[in-house]
């Protein structure tokens, strides 16, 4: 079978050095046969090209593996390739959470397929896990530790008592934070993998519209105030179902010292999902990084060289956004004069002045409430309390 | 696809039950035809039969799941299903670890499938992830708590303080353990599963002569001397691998408090895997359980239905069992007099007089002496330490 990749960076590279390393008899079928770098850049092997028009129009290439990043050309060109009558496997969560349903059914006009695992927990095969649950049961839940750079900032603070700066510099240096953070510590990159779990767990092209708040506010005595609670704080993209009645949040959560989550640590990820009769299932792995997250994608493209069929999904369910059905207690630290907007709902003040517990309110409505307290105070911030039974 | 299910206890009728609800459409297009019980046994629904005979003689029969467990009669079952063009599903873990390859060759001969998801980690597709890293990954270690009932002891004993006969008692009262414990707290459950992972991951059918130590003598002051060390005892399983050699061992072993092994609480499942270019890979979940052990028969059979192959082995790799590649620190509680065994050996002896901690010893040789220990002190017991480094 012969690839092309599109994008030559940490995940195109990796790809190529498993394919070329071929150390199974399966994976020495594959060869890569073509690499889309940027207009201007060297050309550092002979098979790499700068159009893709050379690419789709090859009737060699087989398969077209896309880890560009970003929305376009990402999203053209996996288009284009479809229609040529290629399969077409990514590890763009961006892509794949604004496109999915455009996607899935181009590649079936085409009769090819189209398949994104590394999109979503890198290396951790939670996309594979999660489709095989729903062959039996409704997936009622699924949470967990999405991004690695947000949970090395946070594990770091918890651990060793170092401010936020301090730990984004240390991430930065050894190459889990991008030089612009935002993506991971403003929760759209967790927001994506988010989407795509519920689209597929839900049959239903999941959109955008949901409460998300990051961990860019939080500081060191947030850290101590958590511990003194016995609390560990986590960056947590959670999605329930009751019915066809869902919810969607990501947003800072607090464990208890003896949760999986609050031992998941530097910057490794923890996917978890729900079924009546398979139970609670936890995956933890690499989220991110080279080799792992290209393991994802060639594992795609062997199921496509094996013909092993991925759930098929036509998202036409009709589901509904509901605020009601996530309701959660939290911390908040704000200025004082915020607490103007918790009128009429339950909270205490803490011994600690700047901090508040508000009671049992709707995920919703808090986040609502949290953007009226970041007008006020900049700096505040909040997050929810895990109990085990309600998430 | 019509099903036989021999044995009618708990997993044989979860999967009834399961296949009976159909709530997938997947799962619609399975029906259950035939029951085997034992003979002698009221027969309480119309399709239900104590000959096998009756079963592999019925041309309509598709697929026999065993859940008999035991190694007779299910072996001699399973293989007359497969010799008469029935594909097996079983849950049965000693009789996979003692014949995989012979079930897999007759499956072969007589073209059907012989599968058992089940069998190991009850409901965590365990088998299926170790399977997919093995397309890509030498896969060089798997160790994890493949046991339920022995992780409730300990994770009670580690949690309340109680003794090993008081939470005995009450895993006992809630199900989780039988009137015999001691397939569980021996370690015989743990070392099947351990050997049908290994052979998996090596192609190669591991024998059972590897060391295994159980949880028998574990006393209340044994989890508080460990507890004074901040570590917590788990029961595990674990096979390493260098080229062709390899090594499989069955121990209690002591985890920092902030490792995952530690804080899998109750009758939960946590097994890991680790390959080159994945990395660490965990599955957390319900180790056993009717509903989640059914799921993973269930999820088998839909396999099957859909043509989804399971990864080939033929188990004619020449691997060797190598005493130096496990080398582990060991704290031991043991009569004073026993001492006379370790000359020659580091150790230390700890302010507790009861306790010594011997450092840096070959796993087969720590196994051998204590077995000359418990001839002199037959309460004696140990359990290794776990660095995340050299397990």
């Amino acid at each position: 079978m012969n690839i092309a990749i599109l994008g030559y960076g940490t995940i195109g590279s990796g790809v190529h050095q498993i394919v070329e390393e071929g150390a199974t008899l399966l994976t020495k079928s594959l060869h890569v046969t073509r690499i889309l770098i940027r207009k201007g850049k060297e050309k550092t092997l002979p098979y790499m090209c700068d159009d893709i028009d050379d690419i789709v129009n090859d009737p060699a290439v087989d398969l077209v593996v896309e880890t560009m990043g970003g929305i376009e050309p990402a999203h053209t060109y996996i288009l284009k390739a479809l229609e040529h009558g290629k399969h077409v496997v990514t590890a763009n969560k961006a892509v794949v959470a604004a496109y999915l349903k455009d996607f899935n059914e181009c590649a079936k006009e085409n009769n090819v397929k189209f398949y994104y695992e590394a999109s979503t927990g890198g290396g951790i095969p939670c996309i594979a896990g999660l489709e095989k649950a729903l062959r039996i049961d409704e997936v009622d839940e699924i949470h967990g530790i999405f991004n690695g750079t947000s949970n090395f900032i946070l594990d770091h603070m918890q651990r060793y008592g170092t401010s936020f700066e301090e730990v984004l510099k240390e991430a930065q240096r050894l190459g889990y934070a991008e030089a612009d953070p935002s993506a991971d510590i403003d929760g759209y990159d967790v927001c994506n993998k988010l989407r795509i779990s519920a689209s597929i767990a839900y049959d239903y092209h999941v959109p955008d519209n949901f409460p998300v708040f990051g961990i860019r506010n939080i500081t060191k005595e947030d850290v101590m105030y958590f511990k003194s609670m016995n609390r560990s704080v986590r960056f947590i993209a959670k999605t329930k179902r009751d019915g066809d009645r869902y919810s969607c949040v990501v947003e800072p959560i607090l464990f208890k010292e003896s949760d999986l989550e609050a031992n998941t640590q530097d910057n490794y990820n923890l996917i978890s999902m729900h079924g009546k009769t398979i139970g609670d299932l936890k995956f933890y792995g690499q989220g991110a990084g080279k080799l792992a997250t290209a393991n994802a994608v060639v594992q795609d493209i062997l199921d496509i060289l094996e013909g092993k069929e991925h759930m098929e999904r036509k998202y036409e369910n009709k589901m509904k956004y509901d605020t009601t059905i996530c309701r959660r207690d939290y911390v908040l630290r704000a200025d004082k004069a915020c607490r103007v907007y918790f009128k009429g709902i339950k909270y205490e003040t803490s011994t600690f002045d700047k901090y508040m517990l508000i009671k049992d309110i709707e995920v919703m409505k808090m986040h609502e409430l949290m953007k009226k307290v970041l007008e006020v105070d900049p700096t505040a911030f909040m997050a929810s309390i895990y109990e085990r039974e309600d998430l």
